[in-house]
């Protein structure tokens, strides 16, 4: 059985997995091969794939029986049409979103970033800044999307005794389902989180108008796509001009941001850099999840987190 | 009647002091007073004192009936003999603190003071920071006090299902009781989080036995009083030499941080600067407490939040 990893696993991870499937199997790492060209060679022939390969040599795995993603989304995948079962990781980084998510929003409210920069500094501010502080208790938030994230942020934010609204298409307790209901709730929220995969429906759906509803003093949190801001330039003006109270972008437009990008310098903005899914073990946490699912897969049982790439869940 | 004012409000707080008090009243603010002696002589006559003077000025508010201070602490007083009934802030400061505390381990944990530095320097690093990251779920946690601070942190820190005990003398549902209990369960801990007033049982009860025992990664925190740490220059050492994991600092030995301490440089630390009970509506929220207890002052009920010097408590 020949097995193809397509993840940027390191040292550890991949000694974790020769050790495993030892001489009884054929295990490729894509970083084994110079050139697309011999990956396309070696993928066509893969009974397995572990991971992620650009959409063209993904089109190119021909003889997988079984798809193993190492990412929650894969709508980058929906024009591919395979035989094979595909899994994706599901819930795997939900909850080191959601504390991304919640740690960008208190470092917001609580300047810890400006605390960070005054420590490079070694310049004391103290007292001055207090009132410059503020608070999650009793704060409106409300939360795009009714998913594993969308679920982890709400835990963590009820602990603030806040207000949470979901916006959701078809969950039983969203209390919006269509964007005009969004847009007409907007002005009542301190905090609008954007947890929505990226799928076509999500593409755009916080608009230009929705922005421009949002009070002077309401954040704009996105930890699922960059594309979910409809105009990420309307947004910048919104956080230069002052007419929002700030921003905790996790994804953007363009990855990296570029250097001439604005978003750099806008003010109550805290940018981590697409690093929300991340935590010490990631990379050996799907490792065990793949083997765990490969187990089954070898015992033809059924895999867990299965998707298709058509359907976009 | 007359009332003087030691606390540092802005004119929009001394704006609805003076409409409240009128003509009926002599309100005294301390700043129109050009040096202490002319204080003296105001406070020396004051029936009311709002604030927190420094110990020799409070030390002549002979005829004071009422000092309502501005803090929750007051060790300071404790030589103080005085015949006033004494009330102070309580619980006021307890949410801002929770929620600095918190958002200083969050900041830490996912490293927002760092995308601060970086966003400040337009540079991306993305993936490769994420295997640097930490969850706070499932961590386990020991949180020195059981007043109002530390059981706000640990509501909040209970929606990311953390493991907590208390330290506390008295409380019940404390854990630890003694020092040598306390010094016992230090190596369980990923965080310790110094949740106590300033008292003399409380003055460097954690020890620097305590920081040798803790392990590696572990953090402590503190937003108490900075003297809560008997030995501070042991605590920089082992975050400088990477023996424990990092801190969170809202209180330290010194404040202002002198510009030649080492805390300034020390890795995985989060320097608050006392900000802790600050919030954007900290001086209003203040006043509106003094005035609803001047109400029941004037009307002879019992005051709000009543305190003794001496007992400190």
């Amino acid at each position: 059985m020949i097995i193809y990893i397509d993840t940027p696993l390191k040292a550890r991870e991949k000694e974790r997995i020769n050790k495993y499937f030892g001489d009884s199997y054929q295990v490729y790492f894509t970083d084994e091969f110079k050139n697309d060209a011999d990956k396309v060679d070696a993928i066509s022939k893969a009974d397995v794939l572990f991971g992620n390969p650009k959409p063209a040599l993904m089109a190119q795995a021909v003889s997988a029986k079984w798809i193993q993603l190492f990412t929650a989304g894969f709508e980058y995948y929906q024009d591919i049409k395979t035989e094979a079962i595909v899994t994706n990781m599901d819930d795997y980084y939900s909850q080191p979103c959601a504390e991304t998510m919640v740690g960008g929003m208190m470092a917001l409210y609580r300047k810890m970033d400006v605390f960070g920069l005054l420590k490079e500094k070694k310049e004391w501010i103290g007292a001055p800044i207090r009132l410059e502080l503020k608070l999650l208790e009793h704060k409106k938030v409300i939360i795009l999307g009714t998913g594993n994230i969308g679920r982890r942020v709400a835990k963590i934010l009820k602990a603030f005794d806040m207000e949470i609204l979901f916006f959701g298409r078809t969950a039983k307790d969203a209390a919006m389902r269509t964007s005009d209901e969004l847009t007409q709730k907007i002005p009542w929220a301190d905090f609008i989180i954007g947890c929505l995969p990226g799928t076509s429906e999500t593409k755009g759906l916080f608009t230009k108008e929705m922005i421009e509803k949002m009070n002077e003093t309401a954040v704009f949190c996105n930890v699922g796509r960059g594309n979910l801001v409809a105009d990420e330039d309307a947004l910048i003006r919104a956080l230069m001009d002052r007419k929002i109270g700030g921003a905790v972008l996790d994804v953007t437009a363009s990855e990296p941001i570029p250097a001439d990008s604005k978003l750099w310098v806008c003010p109550n903005t805290i940018l981590s850099q697409h690093s929300g899914g991340g935590q010490e073990s990631e990379y050996t946490g799907l490792v065990e999840l793949f083997l765990e699912n490969f187990e089954n897969f070898k015992e033809g049982l059924p895999l867990k987190n299965r998707i298709s790439f058509q359907k976009g869940y």
